[in-house]
């Protein structure tokens, strides 16, 4: 089963909004056995919304899915398109309209004329009723064809896909099997995992599972996939040859489908009952963020430090005047006190200290830009690891944050 | 003049990479007076490829940019059916694969055969050469249009675009003007914000002007565009009616042009000379990374404090621990302690202070999800000020550190 997703505004194509709905959808469907075949990004605009539909309608796509264009605005005019489209009108639905007069009142805010009219709604659609928001989802058939149209509001996207839309689509139609397994690796560079496992890779055509390789800052993931009739059979197969990769390159694994640095190791400390600290400069807060992006966090993580300036360093992590003076901020001798400084401090098992030029100032011939050196501290001592990264900030910060998490992640396991 | 975009890779239909590139490119040629008149994402796959080249030679767009599936590793096809599609053969390019060579070489780096490969190019192309990777670039003529493929991997497709296919379209195409204004607002809902405006809105229409509303957590974006022959022209219009805006609703504006708050937030202090701390509880160090995420902010940001766990409010930051009994830690009393904590340790001129529910546990009928107390402290004293978010944790972390850059750049200012 095929599915193709349309998504309906100027703020994409003038790269005001990065495109995440569609990542998401394209990821949920999967889970069910339908693939994204294309995805389409258009304008606010009637004949390029009519011919995206046209053409997504004549594909192989039987499940089309459109999002945007459905806000009280004025540059809004999916609504008025579809009923073109499919040959209806708006006539205003009362169970929407109560639904959203009740959402204002909750939030206690006034209702705008504009609010009101987003209770109408094509005739010849079933309404999906939207909990999160105001503008309702609107499902069509047209033969063998199921289009439904949602808000782009990434959450409002989300509750309507996953509370209406995949119910109705899992009624609708009798779906094949699809199985992927994706396993996480880090601390290796693309061609060199192509490399070292090229003779397992060659082994998976006679399986007929596909590989990809996905490489993201410090990180490669590898996704394979099989599509047949028996989801267990595709399950078996790719399981076997995923264990098979795990015992070839275990050093580089940190886990699988997508789990992130943070999340393996949020994991590997609930698992061993331990606490963890952050004593960041080049990172600048951003390993304390993505350890607090997870939810329970605080049951491991005590807190941390932001030492971007030296006098920080010295006063509230101990690092020694005489070390920044002789080695520089970025040094060994710097980092590793910052991580006993924070480890002492907030008297936890592990503490991670990253200190570093980002860039793009603040490099010298000895210590180019991208220069980071990281310590983990633990019960055992501390460990110190120089990197030399590379000369983007954004990324320098990101690599940064990934060796650090996967140095404290091995120290912990 | 209108561009397509064509990105090739599962990765994107499958959701294991948000398609950030297109939202780049978008932009940069908007700059140029070129528009996206759609974005298409498709499958690493022959026939795919073929049809989505082919449905966009047809369309109205004369420049046609594909990225994508051009890495050394066995799914990437592109380049084959580059060949097939512009009737022509791959040749190996010298100068291309000593500078591969040159590239490995650099970087201490073992060479593999697969990156030899990538110095075949089809013959019909002009080659860009590629700086930042192994991946060249490759342009094409056909009638009146032109198609380029390059790299999906982000910082090597911007250099492309930017050094080699920018001026190659300029010397190649005349272009039109076309000119837009992005008033930054935040601290408003959109549909207020337009209930407010819409006098100045409708007077739009008759200067030939087009509005769109662009909401994201805590902002909302007004942006202007006009399109005309005379850049001069259409910059005087757009100008004078965002001034008219400026002057209709100034307490919401913060910015321009798509500059984020912490981009208004470092010009107002650089502008001032002083300097700022943070002590973050709920938002986990993200108003840190978000501060230090631009270049030179050593400069105004000295440092801060991730204070997940209360005893590090205790002892690093000198909340009383009364305060904490007896108000909670999501209160009044110990955001401000935290913010006086914060300036005080590391001399700054202001700190920021962030202590909330950002759950989805942790929530208490007296103060559910969502409840996040922030405080500003600086010479004047110290405010703080309550919020009521929302259920989802990511979007509470990310709405008050908007708010909290928001509160702190009004005392700045």
């Amino acid at each position: 089963m095929q599915a193709e997703l349309i998504t309906i505004g100027d703020e994409i194509l003038i790269g005001q909004t990065i495109d995440t709905n569609s990542a998401w959808m394209g990821k949920e469907l999967n889970a069910l056995g339908i693939q994204v075949s294309q995805i389409t990004s258009i304008k606010d605009e009637r004949n390029a919304i009519r011919s995206a539909i046209l053409a997504a309608e004549k594909s192989a796509a039987k499940i089309i899915l459109i999002t945007g264009g459905l806000g009280p605005t004025k540059d809004d005019i999916t609504k008025h398109v579809l009923c073109e489209y499919f040959e209806t009108e708006l006539v205003r639905n009362e169970e929407v309209l109560a639904k959203i007069q009740a959402f204002f009142k909750s939030r206690g805010r006034e209702m705008l004329e504009s609010n009101n009219m987003q209770a109408d709604l094509p005739k010849a659609c079933t309404v999906l009723l939207n909990d999160m928001g105001t503008a309702s989802g609107m499902w069509f058939e047209k033969g063998d064809t199921i289009f439904v149209s949602m808000p782009g509001v990434p959450y409002e996207m989300k509750h309507l896909m996953s509370d209406r839309v995949f119910p109705k689509i899992l009624e609708r139609f009798e779906l094949p099997a699809i199985f992927h397994k994706t396993i996480m690796t880090d601390g290796i560079g693309e061609s060199f995992l192509v490399e070292l496992i090229k003779d397992w890779e060659n082994s998976l055509v006679a399986e007929e599972i596909a590989i990809a390789y996905l490489p993201s800052p410090g990180i490669v993931r590898v996704r394979l996939t099989a599509q047949g009739q028996n989801k267990a059979t595709l399950e078996e197969k790719v399981l076997r040859k995923a264990n098979e990769l795990h015992q070839l390159v275990p050093q580089y694994i940190f886990g699988e489908d997508d789990i992130s640095l943070e999340e393996a190791l949020a994991a590997a400390l609930k698992a061993k009952g331990k606490t963890i600290a952050t004593a960041e400069s080049c990172t600048g807060g951003y390993i304390a963020h993505l350890l607090t992006s997870i939810s329970g966090s605080s049951a491991y993580y005590l807190g941390g430090f932001v030492s971007y300036d030296n006098q920080v360093k010295i006063e509230t992590l101990k690092v020694s005047k005489e070390s920044i003076e002789d080695d520089g901020a970025v040094s060994k001798t710097v980092v590793e006190q910052m991580a006993n400084g924070a480890r002492n401090l907030l008297k936890t098992d592990f503490a991670i200290a990253t200190s570093g030029i980002a860039g793009p100032d603040g490099g010298t011939e000895e210590k180019p830009v991208g220069t980071v050196w990281i310590a983990i501290a633990s019960e055992k001592g501390v460990q110190a690891k120089k990197f030399l990264f590379e000369q983007n900030r954004e990324r320098n910060i990101r690599r940064s944050a990934m060796a650090a998490l996967s140095m404290v992640l091995k120290a912990v396991k």
